[in-house]
């Protein structure tokens, strides 16, 4: 019944299609991005291109704050909404081939081939042309260094297979850019500098002015052209700088250039040391092109050592979840940590902001099993630092505490639907809940008990003021909220709301009562009191009939069908549904109290999962990138396999095969965790709650076996699931106890455990 | 509790002051606003000033699609948002004084006088001004002409009363205006034609084009003035067209200056004949000032006669309901059938549209009772004409039938927050009562089997279509809908909702049976039974121990308070609290039970009625400008005496007391007539269900008397409360049976009954 759009053909490490799909060329380009969690870039072509297109490259962390567009203000809306801006153009370069400009969107080309590298993050393009006088074949050959991260590399071949022609090359830094999705239709660079100078272009923008009182930007690039072709001109305006080059091509005499980029930006160095110390790098990196690649390759063979997810037997499958891991690591690799996970991470600009709430709720864990703790907890940190924004946010609603935002780069919330803004609270719950998760995971408890106690006693406030207690029911109660699921707005006392509310209330109270000698906050008897008659009173909607929580105050009156009973044409229903037939639809985006269930998961017993699962899963449209990887895990535990399987194609390959249709606006970078917890998590039952590890795997009948690593408290292990059995190995660190199919065994090297049977 | 702001002082005929307030001129603006039913504008001063203010004149029917601005698009939403825009400025008359520019914002004006005479719409200002020379007095009139709606007049005198000054005036047409709110800062208007020729300025502008499809407008004004001072310069340009003119001011010279104005529109006139017909009727307009103005005053007097009511004893309660009249006669008397009433008529540009809900809701009753059937008529065939519009509408929704639109020029909803555009459908329901309404008061029954039945089904059908039926209830229920309190959004089964929309299945289907054999519509069988179904299974949610209707499905788990219980300060809500907080609260911005009870009021008990008005009314803010009227209904009904005279009080001078702070954006036109319901349906308790007409009238004790007529079934009639008892006297028309607490008399000439005692 899904509908789905399927560009590059199906292989385990590459992306790869022989096909140029100009009426698809936005999601190529989606699908084509490539990043080094410093800069990314969507998979735009080098040369021009004339047809409806995407142009988009970005820097970590340089953003503007566009003044707010809504057409009816509602009080408490921020003032501005921040944006991820499209920065320098950095890989452009016009060709002309005896004068006529190259323009796929006009012409033809033969024997098309277009492959991203996922071992390495090398992206290449080939083609032939036929002009007037030759036969040309040009190859294209990028990546953004993961050595050097200011530095991006580019190289173009071309060759003659028959006739000759004079081609020419335009090499630019081209700063006239804008994002397609400013409010206002603004410019938001303004000029700086721009130079060619001993054979070096160099362009320094800095963003506008702004009235919010947020930081500036400047951004220097600059790049050297390596090239056996003459170098016939080189011009410079405000925002571009371009070395012109001409060679004579035949099937003897061919061109080749490397260009090479350094990029610099005032979040590292000011802008007055920019344009030197740019220079100097790139004059540093005197490896040719093959050098360069070669240590690029090995770069990204350390991350695929420890983060690799091995499918015997399923190269889609496969192909999906190196995908993911691939974008997630472009995207961010938890090296700088003032920088967050943006939802189109390098490859859009649609939604804004760089940090959601995604971050603590589905990236955290990846980032537990596969980094260093010291990335998890500069993710904590970066909340952390961002306490007094949240208080402010709070203030806004007119309530105590802190509100963490929906969207944001500093803190301060910057979306403005009522609906979300205002209501979408539960994102507070998620920010406990990583520490939480890292405190349980690690066994470290030095961050709860100071900065973490500061976060969870301030959430904890916002949720003791967000209740409000029913006389009727003699019960706190949540109105006025959205929940996991958006496509119910503005809903009363919602089951993961309350939940996840009551259980920081529980968890703070518990985490203060533990370090109270060493905590740097101080709570009052009173409040503490409080605090435990809204636990004690809480109210959780649930049908004890149905035997299901339910997800808000009356769910259960809407017109109850599953998703099956749809014909296909209506789905994705965010794009053939007015919004009032969805929000009255009992149709859900994403999990909701499967999303609860997931978190707490022990706090269940397996018959509430199961009828909780069996009621909701056929209402679900998994319309949100976060839903399936949900439904996988709990899936796998009920040992419902075949939907487990379907889960998690669907989580793997929401991008290469464009499940929700909208990929061509970007990847959804934040859900890219998904196809990995749901083997993990899911077919693995990998669990790590009351600190014991454990593990309860199933292997999916059309696959031979996978296989992962996962860090666990010092210890590195694999795990090998295949038909011979669950093969362990402690590949380094000390020995632990590991429970599998809940026997324990202590795991010293190797551990082999017969698969249970389904 | 309640803060109020008072700039004029009381008179029963007269808006006058002394005082110059520059701080609150956008609030003296509003209220001294004149219009005629064909133009209008705010109190704008003809001479320039330089601080803060908000010109603006308005052209009925003029209008333009500004691009829809929304910070997140849902599915269903309009591509634009139809505005009323600031036309060509034809007061303008820049003043200078021996070559200094009069300019109140940097001069302090002495004896400053302003008065909006009510009387005949003649707006007068006057001060004196110290002069570096002289001691000069300024004198301003204007009126817009009612007997020649094209016709505007100006009059300016300068006299001297010590020393000499040379007064320079610069009479203007200015057509470079923009709108305050436009989403792109937009100049809605381009040049086609400007001069001066024989004498006569001419100005036409164009509104732009725009990519929906939508008529653009033309506008040609022409000016003559008619001065004792030298004319001394003519200019010309696109926008912008002045004659100058100058006089010697002393003791014993005056300068004086009559500006006659005609205004013509595309609507009318087609723009090649713009300009000719212009002049013509300017040329034909020879009378001066003085003339002019008692053939203005005399037609006034004509509406006042029938329309005014007399309040003995209380000039504040007078003053206010005179202002009401005033300004919505000013705005809508019914002449032409393509306009409606906007919601700030010619004083403001806030909200948008020509076309709410509020006509058919509040303003159809006043003109049933004061104006020729044929105005209401009007109103009703406006909207039957946008049948195919309201269906237009429903389809966007993905549902059947029609809705009729929230706000709107033509018929399409051009509104687009989804809490209100897809949500407050309860404005569909008002549409098919004001047919009902139309008929039951007039009992000419033609336009119902016909017209009306064609909207009625189409609407009935949009009902039908829009609830759902809910298996576990066993109910038809309606969820994700805005009531009349717009300060909750989206809840389930809005009582009052549910119950108009059963009633105007109910209704259709009576009127399709009366009328079978002629209607032009037809409904099968199995649509009549889905109907009857759907009546009988509403679901009206009820709280039996309270005893009261309950606004929605959970207001009753709210955390309930009176408004008594809240500090000034927090009041008006709207202005000191988050959207997000308002949403939760208990706190109601206008009736919303108590709408449903005061339209159907016949199928209430009195213990009905009393105990949902003692639930709701406390905790309602009233910062809707719909809702004090309604409370006075109904409190009158309930003798409530003091809560309806309070009730009245807020309604008759909201703007003239500026009771929610934002009369300054300009006066709240579609709810002036609550002051004449809250007397004549309130005070004098006129009702008119079931073809009867009845009074139950009661005194405020703080007034001697109150006075008004109606027109009822071509009779005309006179009613005076007062202490010696209700006196009726049948004006014109055929005598009728009346009923007069309860007991039926025949008025053939007076009648003269008991106050009955409270």
């Amino acid at each position: 019944m899904q509908n789905i759009k399927r560009l590059f053909d199906i292989n385990p490490w590459k992306i790869s299609t022989t096909h140029l799909h100009k009426e698809e060329l936005r999601l190529q380009e989606s699908l084509t991005s490539i990043g080094n969690g410093y800069m990314g870039m969507r998979g735009n072509f080098e040369e021009d291109y004339s047809g409806d297109h995407h142009a988009g490259s970005y820097l970590a962390g340089v953003w503007y704050p566009d003044k707010t567009r809504v057409g009816w203000w509602k009080n408490g809306y921020p003032e501005y909404f921040g944006k991820v801006i499209n920065a320098v153009n950095f890989i452009a370069m016009d060709i002309y081939v005896d004068g006529e400009k190259v323009d796929l969107a006009k012409q033809e080309p033969k024997d098309f081939y277009l492959e991203l590298d996922m071992k390495n993050g090398l992206l290449t393009r080939q083609y032939t042309l036929e002009t007037a006088n030759a036969t040309l074949v040009f190859a294209f050959k990028r990546f953004l260094s993961v050595a050097t991260k200011e530095l991006g590399v580019m190289s173009l071949e071309v060759k003659a297979t028959a006739g000759e022609a004079v081609v020419k090359v335009v090499s630019k830094l081209d700063g006239d850019v804008r994002n397609e999705d400013s409010n206002y239709d603004e410019m938001f660079w303004e000029h700086k500098a721009s130079s060619v100078e001993e054979g070096l272009g160099l362009l320094t923008t800095e963003t506008i002015p702004n009235n919010f009182g947020i930081e500036r930007f400047a951004v220097t690039s600059v790049m050297k052209n390596e090239t056996n072709a003459s170098l016939m001109a080189e011009e410079v305006t405000d925002f571009l700088v371009t070395q012109t080059f001409e060679a004579h091509v035949s099937t003897t005499e061919s061109l080749s250039l490397t260009k090479k980029v350094v990029i610099l930006t005032s979040r590292d160095v000011a802008q007055a040391q920019q344009a030197s110390e740019a220079k100097e790098l790139l004059k540093s990196v005197t490896d040719d092109f093959t050098t360069l690649l070669e240590v690029q390759t090995s770069e990204w063979a350390k991350r695929w050592a420890l983060a690799d997810v091995v499918i015997d037997g399923d190269d889609e499958a496969q192909q999906g979840i190196r995908f993911n891991l691939f974008q997630l690591f472009s995207t961010y690799y938890g090296e700088d940590a003032r920088l967050n996970i943006g939802p189109k991470g390098f490859t859009g600009e649609k939604y804004g902001g760089a940090t959601y709430w995604d971050t603590e709720a589905y990236a955290v864990p990846l980032y537990l099993a596969l980094a260093d703790p010291e990335v998890t907890k500069n993710l904590l940190t970066y909340r952390h630092n961002q306490l007094p924004q949240a208080q402010h946010n709070a203030r806004q609603q007119g309530l105590a505490g802190a509100l963490y935002p929906m969207v944001t780069f500093t803190g301060v919330e910057c979306h403005n639907e009522w609906e979300i803004t205002f209501e979408e609270i539960h994102r507070n719950g998620a920010i406990a809940y990583a520490i939480y998760n890292y405190t349980n995971y690690t066994g470290d408890e030095s961050y709860v008990k100071e900065e973490g106690l500061e976060v969870l006693t301030e959430i904890a406030r916002f949720w003791a003021d967000r209740v409000h207690y029913s006389k009727r029911q003699d019960a706190y109660m949540m109105h006025g909220v959205t929940g996991p699921n958006e496509y119910e707005n503005n809903v009363n006392n919602n089951w993961y709301t309350n939940y996840i509310a009551a259980w920081v209330l529980k968890y703070t109270a518990e985490m203060f009562e533990k370090f109270r000698s060493e905590a740097t906050v101080s709570i009052s008897d009173e409040e503490l009191a409080k605090w435990a008659e809204i636990v004690e009173k809480m109210y959780y909607p649930k049908d004890e009939t149905l035997g299901v929580f339910v997800q808000h105050d009356t769910f259960l009156d809407k017109d109850l069908m599953p998703v099956s009973d749809l014909e296909a044409q209506h789905l994705p229903l965010n794009q053939n549904w007015s919004w009032d037939r969805i929000l009255r639809s009992c149709f859900i985006k994403q999990a909701d109290v499967l999303q609860g269930i997931y978190f707490f998961n022990d706090e269940f017993t397996r018959e509430e999962k199961q009828k909780n699962f069996e009621f909701y899963e056929p209402m679900t449209v998994h319309e949100s990138s976060l839903s399936p990887c949900i439904h996988a895990i709990l899936a796998a535990e009920l040992g419902m396999e075949e939907k487990a399987v379907e889960m998690y194609q669907r989580t793997a390959r929401l991008d290469l095969d464009n499940y929700n249709n909208d990929t061509e606006d970007g990847l959804h970078i934040t859900s890219m965790t998904g196809s990995w917890l749901a083997i993990v998590q899911g077919f693995a039952q990998m669990k790590t709650a009351n600190d014991t590890l454990s593990f309860s795997p199933f292997l999916p009948s059309i696959w031979n076996g996978y296989a992962f690593h996962i860090n666990y408290r010092g210890s590195l292990l694999e795990i090998k699931v295949s038909k011979v059995g669950v093969v362990m190995n402690l590949v380094s660190g000390p020995s632990l106890e590991v429970t599998v199919y809940d026997q324990v065994y202590n795991l010293a090297d190797t551990l082999t455990v017969a698969l249970k049977e389904a």
